[in-house]
């Protein structure tokens, strides 16, 4: 078990009505003047926009608001929210929406305190320093950004999708209201599920010894996910099933089951290359990439794939060949997967087999040129990957 | 699920070393004059004092020290406490210890602002409104008092034990190094790996619905135990089984796997009663209150005990029967309290049979006379499961 510091600051408010203290959480947060950023129409039509503002008209909150956070957030879009910041005189960002809003809010709080252009943070060059605080009020169960610390950005020129992990990028609260969640497209809420699972998999995919515990809270999450999912699919207005969805996702990416171990996270720079090249959602991404990031790994580690297949997809185990109990828990998440409608494959992503040499060798590399921690993939390995999802 | 509200402002740094940093972190967290709070030699002895001390000179932060903290830890030392705060100008309490030394901690941390008597928050004449803040350096896996907003004290003339949850009482850090944990006595180990079990439980007996994720969690955390309790008592060194029971109490009690649902806390009551009174171990009272209250309860809710049973001791369903397979997983948490040393009745607590109604009778009730929340004990039901107890 590694040494770890473990601080999450995220206040969250959870249940029904939870939007309704959002201005009174900004004003404890210290805002005066905010930037409500939200996504497509959906957020308005639904009126959870109106809520927020009128929690915040209530609490004498002044708000402007900036729509338009597309899924794969645009760094065009971040640049326009820090001109609006600066002109309006900001102090607190409000994200209402799901993994795009909310990474879209962080960039611009990062950046609008900053001289120089915020891609710096986001391609290496600069440390962030200080921010705006934001809030998230949360409309989709998936990305985890409402209390991670993590946000991802596409840049519009080059499609390049970086990632910036830092402790500021953590909100200051989260409002999580699962009935905002009920009205998701079932492809949506299947995406979710599979981006959350992903998220304890990257974890839960790690050569530390010694982390039983830990082991145990993934499985737990992933268990949790699989029985969830489908009842939400079955029944979209199932709030409790909605409720397990939205909280495995903030507890899948914010290191309550992650603390002590180092994940591997190769399956997600891979995907970021697939999304940003084909637009794909993300979740779906996972879900072509992950089983066949899995399959490829499957003999550095056989015991650890047994273990999950007997814990969580409730495999016999074959004591005498782990890597047959292994498989067939590799086999079970990917018919889960597409009992729940995502893809299986890089061709039912849109994906075409002449492209993995560069989507290969475009995935964003360490300093050493590997990809992973569970193991080091290089443009070979990850090509031998993506021929596995190209079935 | 509940709505529900989660804020854990604690830092925790865990690992080896995490002693090294208490200057720093007590810096941080604005304190400039320290009282080191701590219990009995045994932290002496070790060089953790040493270490902390070191630690606190090298950031240039003043101190003192006043040890003594007992288990049961008494309002005497508390009333002692404060009266040093308050001659030596204190404004950080460093509680290095267990429960005990923390809870006396926290509850000087309160009452040295405070114009009255600290034992009014304690006994509800009062509700605490500032504080001291409080860090803690951790010596035993049990309590998880390093970052739970509980404190339970004892007042001396009356051996009324008396807790007393609020937000002001979670510490400000915790430094978390399992390597001091390793010289505990096979017993005091024991007793905490059962508190820990006792604080998930509370939780997991409920009757909130739609909480499969938390019932998943705590699932988790006592399997873990389950594994790395007895891991510590063989070989005591072993760095990984402590890690596990350390960062497992830490989580057992910080509602990371109790939000949303409504814990039960009739068995801490009852217990409380039996260690005020017979001096015992609370882990030790908590191995002969629980399994008791759990028998008496097995009718109330057999699914949930069978789930139980199933999950965590690999009890065999019996599917037309779920209080067969429940009353199996009983009596396998009773085998393995055994196993660990705990005591399995009144009479190996030092218990006596005519004290029972007396028991019941002082055990501290809600405001209608009854205690708990997954039934409502009356005096006459907590007599009949210390008579279960006492066999």
């Amino acid at each position: 078990m590694l040494n770890f510091s473990y601080y999450l600051p995220t206040h969250f408010v959870f249940g029904r009505g939870a939007e309704e203290k959002a201005g009174e959480m900004t004003r404890q947060a210290g805002g005066t003047r905010v930037l409500i950023h939200y996504g497509g129409g959906s957020a308005l039509r639904s009126g959870l926009i109106g809520k927020v503002e009128d929690s915040l008209k209530r609490a004498g909150v002044y708000f402007t608001a900036l729509g338009g956070a597309q899924p794969n957030p645009l760094a065009s879009k971040v640049y326009e929210g820090i001109r609006l910041i600066r002109a309006e005189k900001i102090d607190f960002i409000l994200a209402v929406g799901g993994g795009s809003a909310m990474d879209s809010a962080k960039a611009m709080a990062l950046g609008a305190v900053y001289e120089g252009n915020f891609w710096d943070f986001f391609c290496g060059r600069a440390t962030p320093q200080a921010h705006l605080p934001v809030g998230a009020v949360l409309t989709i169960a998936a990305s985890g950004s409402e209390s991670s610390n993590s946000a991802v950005i596409t840049r519009d020129e080059t499609l390049e999708k970086r990632g910036l992990n830092c402790e500021l990028n953590r909100p200051v609260f989260a409002l999580m209201n699962p009935e905002w969640t009920c009205s998701l497209p079932p492809y949506q809420t299947a995406c979710g599920a599979t981006d959350i699972m992903a998220h304890v998999l990257e974890r839960y995919f790690t050569n530390e010894t010694g982390v039983d515990l830990t082991d145990r809270l993934c499985e737990a999450v992933l268990s949790a996910v699989i029985d969830a999912a489908p009842r939400a699919l079955r029944q979209p207005g199932d709030y409790d099933a909605r409720a397990q969805l939205m909280w495995a996702g903030t507890i899948a990416h914010n290191e309550t089951v992650g603390v002590g171990r180092q994940g591997d996270w190769a399956s997600h720079k891979i995907e970021h290359e697939l999304s940003a090249k084909y637009g794909v959602a993300h979740g779906a991404g996972l879900a072509v990439v992950l089983p066949a990031w899995m399959r490829y790994h499957l003999a550095h580690d056989p015991a650890r794939f047994a273990q999950l297949a007997v814990r969580v997809w409730g495999c016999e185990a074959d004591f005498r060949a782990p890597e047959v109990t292994g498989l067939a828990g590799i086999e079970r998440f990917e018919a889960f997967l597409r009992s729940i409608g995502m893809p299986g494959s890089l061709k039912e992503l849109g994906g075409k087999s002449e492209d993995i040499p560069a989507l290969a060798a475009s995935t964003r590399k360490e300093a050493d040129g590997g990809v992973g921690n569970y193991t080091h993939l290089f443009p070979q390995d990850i090509e031998a990957i993506l021929r596995i999802a190209d079935k």
